[in-house]
């Protein structure tokens, strides 16, 4: 199954029980004649480079991000979408995380940059990137989810693929100093109730975070998956808030300020809020509710051949971690327990699988996340009726994907 | 503290007490001025890339694979050494990987690739790419480390930097199928005692592995840290042979045998085995014992300030999980309980840090890991009592780094 590369069928196999359970499984039968020998084995291949940043095979070009060119206004304004239908496990390739930016990416000098943190405390100061890196540091391996993943289709837009679905979601390992450090360092007053963060790029994005979270896991960040913050996810200095809108994890950071009161900055009225079906407007909705996504097979691919397949998704939740993922293949009639496949862990992606025969029947595959607060994700026609349809920000319904007696797979989504 | 740009003193600050223990900072007081409005806040940046694959900063270019030119004997046997020194957390990126080639990198197309299993099984078979990645899958992260690591110190080099001392490891998560279930598929008939394992490159490297371990944990894999292999990492297909010696984890993976006994492969007998003292060799010794090192500070840095820094290193074990490390600042007469942060996983490398001053004194920093079996990294002359100076492969002794009063880092080693 792929969306990869031409449609090549498989040769039909042998259909037998094996020792992993009683999956039978198309492979095919070795006949007593040579191996082949290809021109690669054949030939000395390309030396290791030196001093070069490797880069995927060639072969995987199409592996990239994408965006909706009818979305962006202006191309410094713009989302750029993860493969998530290509993702292997639970981290998202650095290369591939997704973008949104509201004023392009700014290209800072690291020597030059500084964070500064005032307000409501003690000791007011500032942090060149030297000092910031001297202090206390953690790693945490966390998703950062745009909250405006899936909007989209609220709004009746019927995306083809789960990298336009799903794909402002992408998961690192994250590297820093625990804001809570820095906070001491300053000392809080005890009327601040309030952080704004401010960034340095042109949008000079800013947005108000309770003190609360603040001094419980959120992270300033300079390094992701291994190495430094890449370019588009705020070199060299961003917000990591666990769980919690990818907006208020701002990139490019240069300002933290303490106060009593939230700024009510532009990108937490104007936008960033979510309109009820009263005609009122909820602010501050910050957490990214429990959520899930079937990624093998998604909307675009095609099976090619019938038999067995394992179903492959990933499951997350705002609010620490996922307990339990159940499959549907029956558009939500009966529900199947996944299985969580490698570490379990907070604020992360969790990977789920569930071993699967396709024999040429429509079905419909849906997927839902139970995380441990036993909040169960919604079906669409629940998230309308509590929230209406003026909404854009945390749509975390179930997806649902047809599966065609052909073997297509569409959106069913609405 | 960098060894990355240019020395720019840090400026004197405060010292005083603060939330997260009695350590003191330095760091500035703000003055009350407007904050500077640098050039990359005053204009646009780049816009989101449309079908680009994302690159690191421009300023962080220093950070990439090198060689020991006098190495390499030919371009396509060499070895590129991942920039350890600079990992922030537990992944090392995957443009970032070392590499150890015998035969250059084959640029492998997967729609051709075939993986066959024969020899003493039921039903030998041959797989494609699209049926492999049909099977049930898991993901794990687990390191790979070069038996050579550190081994020239063996004979007496003396390395700069953490890079070459140690960078023939890195540390990713894999995805793909256990080999336990494809050898479920083709029936292991019970003579089998040993798998050989054969890559497809220009060196068509084989080695022989116990069936034990193929039945257990072996994972043949297709995915690296979210996305496809790299071509340097094996593309399209590797063995992951988790907390064994990376020589085993056939890249270009294109042949399994099944047999009663090792093949006796040049990687087997001529390489990768252990000479020891009384003139004998051991062979198939697979496991990469318990390991750890300081890589902030490490060899080739330059502590610009005195006062609170905070030691950052790896640790690691071939048999499980780490139980601990400890820290000595004196060269091994006194050892404090280094904390392990982020998560502790088998046959991973695991974070440490220990909060520091470093007040002028010349120190000799070093770490040792514990595993979860008990065993303790050893120091060198325990390493040579019991091996011998003829060794090269599995050197797993304790590393010192030199602290001068000046804050420049030297390897202590030897």
């Amino acid at each position: 199954m792929s969306e990869r590369r031409p449609h090549q069928p498989l040769r039909r196999g042998l259909l037998k029980a094996s020792l992993w359970g009683s999956v039978a499984f198309a492979a095919r039968p070795l006949v007593a004649q040579p191996l082949k020998v290809p021109d690669w084995t054949r030939q000395l291949g390309r030396p290791a480079g030196d001093g070069t940043y490797g880069l995927p095979s060639e072969f995987e070009k199409q592996v990239v991000r994408r965006q909706l060119s009818w979305m962006a206004r202006v191309p410094e304004s713009a989302v750029n979408f993860t493969p998530l239908q290509h993702q292997k496990g639970i981290l998202t390739p650095s290369g591939l995380h997704f973008e949104r930016h509201h004023g392009g990416i700014p290209a800072i000098d690291p020597d030059q940059h500084e964070l500064v943190i005032h307000g409501l405390v003690e000791r007011p100061l500032r942090f060149s990137m030297e000092e910031l890196t001297r202090f206390p540091s953690v790693s945490r391996i966390h998703f950062i989810e745009c909250a405006a993943n899936g909007g989209l289709e609220w709004k009746g837009v019927q995306l083809e693929t789960a990298q336009h679905t799903h794909g402002m979601l992408s998961c690192s390992e994250w590297t820093g100093v625990k804001l809570s450090t820095l906070l001491g360092e300053v000392g809080v007053k005890p009327r601040a109730k309030w952080l704004l963060a401010e960034g340095a790029d042109a949008a000079t994005m800013t947005r108000s975070i309770p003190i609360e979270k603040a001094l419980d896991d959120i992270i300033v960040a300079w390094g992701q998956n291994g190495e430094a913050l890449r370019p588009e996810q705020g070199y060299p200095l961003r917000l990591v808030v666990p769980g919690w809108e990818g907006n208020l994890q701002i990139k490019w950071l240069r300002r933290l300020e303490l106060g009593e009161q939230p700024w009510q900055t532009r990108e937490e009225t104007a936008r960033y809020s979510d309109f009820m079906p009263d005609g009122t407007a909820r602010q501050f909705t910050f957490v990214q509710e429990a959520n899930s996504v079937i990624l093998s097979p998604s909307g675009g691919m095609k099976l090619d051949q019938t038999g067995f397949h394992e179903i492959r998704g990933l499951a997350w939740s705002g609010r620490g971690k996922v307990a339990e993922v159940q499959v549907s293949r029956d558009g939500g009639q009966r529900w199947e327990l996944a299985q969580l496949e490698g570490p379990v862990l907070p604020f992360c992606l969790t990977r789920f699988t569930l071993p699967w025969r396709f024999e040429g029947q429509r079905q419909l595959l849906q997927s839902r996340c139970i995380d441990e607060t036993g909040y169960v994700q919604p079906r669409l026609d629940q998230l309308v009726a509590a929230r209406g349809t003026a909404s854009f920000y945390h749509k975390n319904a179930i997806q649902t994907w047809e599966v065609t007696n052909q073997g297509e797979v569409r959106n069913a989504q609405v």
